[in-house]
């Protein structure tokens, strides 16, 4: 159990001062700087910040911190782009899956031992293979079926529907489709950018949509990658935030490829959802600072 | 579900038409070659090979196989550095595990999802908290609690002794030890030697013993590491089966080398037990060869 | 010095008794096989094999080899795919090469300490800015300036020519394009067709054509690569014999994705380079065995 | 040719207000942070920054910078654990080498494309045989024989005398340790302390001392490594900077396993020589901050 912390995350315009602006304010008060750092994109000029503050050591509450950091965000010019998070609140997850159980086995792991601070509230799946293990966890299972009919769009729309009703109630920090292998809809990316999570089984941009591992076999590559990022309207462009490649050779069939890049899906995933979690991850058009 | 295949492997001390003389004699009986591997050790001399043979090929059985690969083998002077395996019989596994579980978790979901061709016959544990994950597989789980009291080594001998027996009854083909953070008594070692495998939380031959973890952060490496191993009486010096690595800087506390750590642990673990039930790993002296 | 050393590659439909028949003939010779490698494409059931054998162990030279070779090769249904070098004949290289020069140092350092076992015969470079470096080493450099103006066609067309007149002067076993940055014509890519070699600076397929690290950055992947392949006329199409990656993130601006794309780049380039050399690369359609 | 940049690395005792004072001193004169790094290390509460600000930004030179900043630094209880670089002032190095050329050809390779912004003000080999290379690159070389008995102690210390002699009329910002394979005495580790670099030919703490690829191989290892340090006197043993590995295999012999680890010792020590020129190491007992 670690200490009570509050992160702040903050982007502006670069400029003269603004680290001494949120230094000085939070030195003021008393605050404890744990972790800080710092990025400006030259590109953009955009300046980012990531500062996590010992709860204990402010004389006020996180409320009160948000106020005050309200003004200090306004003196800058960032009305809006910041955020401060309390890790006395549990994140809450909610995971879809569909048959494929090597991401979910490890995310349960991770949880189970208390190595990943995040509150499962609820798995989904387009089948039920997986019902057991989530369950013997303790955490809901609910299998939404899709319909097997590819033409029935008005099936699939009621199943969206069904999905978000089920996830929109655990108000998630995090949604993550964990093999879920269905496309979002729109709506749904928009509903929950900034927290839809996807890990895509290959190193995008290469090998984008249906069966990477067969376009990766047939393109005969030396390296077999995953691409953890978030969901966008736009199919597997979304900003990345963790990648990872595993060597591969002639010898290695599709089911080889396959098997071998579970083993980089899963701990690719797992790195992306921490950092999101723990705010390291701060988006920045299409690409990501990671802290 | 692949077919069935008759795994054959070989040593003996190299010579001009090893090779032609097993071959001929697989091509000989119609046998269909679907691996196979060859190496000769230039500082021993000593060749070594791996062949996979499709079982319908044969119009014999893997007895009579055997029985007739036995002169083959005399004839190279090879009395008894060779077997042959069926893969139609399925590799029987005990598990040996204490408090933490992504090794445990790791397995039973490759072996869950069909991935790992493994039948986990029990899995025993020092500690009890992963009894109930290991029982919601179906999986037998056996405690044996060791004395509190370091001294206490007769309680420790009668401990290793329930440990033996239990594991004993499946005669398993493989003894893995998951995180089992005991040392193996010599009379075990040598029970099990060729069977018995290890993960160690390091790159051996770094940081050998206890906490290797802490060794590392107090050195200040860049890269932490894991080691899976075969166990013999000399602690963590058997023959390595593989490794891996992964990056760390000063920003990761021992907790967060203990934790990119593991990543790595339960990956190479996972690769070195699916190596040696494939017989694609034929021990050399302290090295070994993986096909 | 390493022994004389004869190197066998050859590919046919598989079928059973292949190994056999190589291996028979080979032993009936007397021949020590040294290494030893075989492989099947279940796809396409098609079957390779390298063999090394000791020069010194067959009664009879290399000619003679390949015409008695030739009968077992026929019988087996391959009458033309197949070869056999002779590592006593120094393998000839001619270097393409523009303004960068970290691939070409890297080359002539290999070299230079014996480590790479190549005669290169010469550089021709679209610049003169690398021919210091390159006669330092005491190898001829020629300067082949492309039109600056991109409309004059017949202007690069002459200037592929010469360099095409230059580069078979020396009927080199690999013409390396060294970081060339000039597209080969389809009529030299035809005459050069499996020797010659490109280092691609993305992990292909992703980023093909113009400045792939400005595409990197923009797309902000997490990685970036490098590709070694054949060249043909397919731009950054041809069958890739070897790639690698290194880790980049949110700080690393174009210039630094560049500078750490070098050192994958000029190892992976040196790498596919020395397989080629030594006979372990069969292409099979649009991919390759790596032996 | 980037802009002129002083580069500030400070440490102190961690308490509240660090990172504003030193912000609000440079944001008061006007100081632009380009890149701006902080870390406080848990086990003995030392807290580190390194901060590179725009010269043209500040409206007075690097001394008065510096004299500001001992104000600054005073206040903070850092009376002499900090410094501050000025770009404009151009890194001198000197090289000491033996046989072994991969690590020279690199550093020349980058120093000549302008890579590596540094003056390698001299290369010292004990034996001659990279002078050639060396001069090409219009490099002073010196020949500074050993005796070739090992027992001639006086010839040793009068051959590390006239190194000594050589280094220092450069007061070089590195000397480094490029394969040189002779152990410096303990005067020089004394009086080049936090300057000379060395690369090891493992992944230390793995394989001290003497050909450790012998070692590695002997030991089975499935990867090698290469280890860039501070030298001091306690032989391999000094603060790491940077450490990478490569994978080898049974099929390596000690000769493959040299030409792999060359590799990655080249590109190791040119980070880890990087890292140190541009003031990012910062070293803390035997450990080392990397910003």
């Amino acid at each position: 159990m670690h200490d009570r912390e509050y992160v702040i995350t903050f982007g502006c315009p670069d400029r003269t001062g603004i680290i001494a602006r949120i230094a000085s304010f939070l030195a003021e008060a008393g605050g404890w700087i744990v972790e800080a750092a710092y990025h400006t994109d030259p590109d953009t000029g955009w300046f980012f910040t990531r500062q996590v503050v010992r709860a204990d050591s402010l004389p006020f509450d996180v409320d009160e911190l948000r106020a005050r950091f309200a003004g200090v965000a306004r003196s800058l010019g960032a009305e809006s782009d910041w955020r401060i998070d309390d890790t006395a609140e549990r994140h809450r997850v909610v995971l879809l899956v569909s048959r494929e159980g090597h991401c979910l086995y490890d995310l349960l792991g991770r949880v189970s031992s208390g190595e990943l601070d995040a509150d499962i509230r609820a798995v989904i799946g387009n089948h039920d293979v997986l019902a057991d293990i989530t369950r013997a966890h303790g955490i809901p299972f609910h299998h939404v079926p899709f319909p097997t009919d590819a033409e029935d769009t008005a099936g699939e729309a009621a199943a969206f529907d069904r999905i978000a009703e089920l996830v929109d109630e655990h108000d998630p920090h995090a949604v993550v489709l964990a093999r879920f292998m269905r496309i979002l809809p729109p709506a749904l990316c928009e509903a929950w950018a900034g927290r839809a999570i996807n890990i895509h089984h290959s190193f995008l941009p290469s090998f984008v949509g249906a069966r990477p591992y067969h376009q990766a076999h047939t393109r005969g590559v030396k390296l077999v990658g995953a691409t953890c990022h978030y969901v966008t309207a736009d199919l597997d462009a979304g900003p990345i935030i963790e990648q990872d490649v595993i060597r591969v050779d002639h010898t290695d069939s599709v089911t080889d490829m396959v098997r071998k890049g579970r083993d980089i899906e899963k701990v690719t995933l797992a790195r992306g959802l921490r950092w999101h979690l723990e705010g390291r991850v701060l988006v920045h058009g299409d690409r990501t600072v990671v802290f």
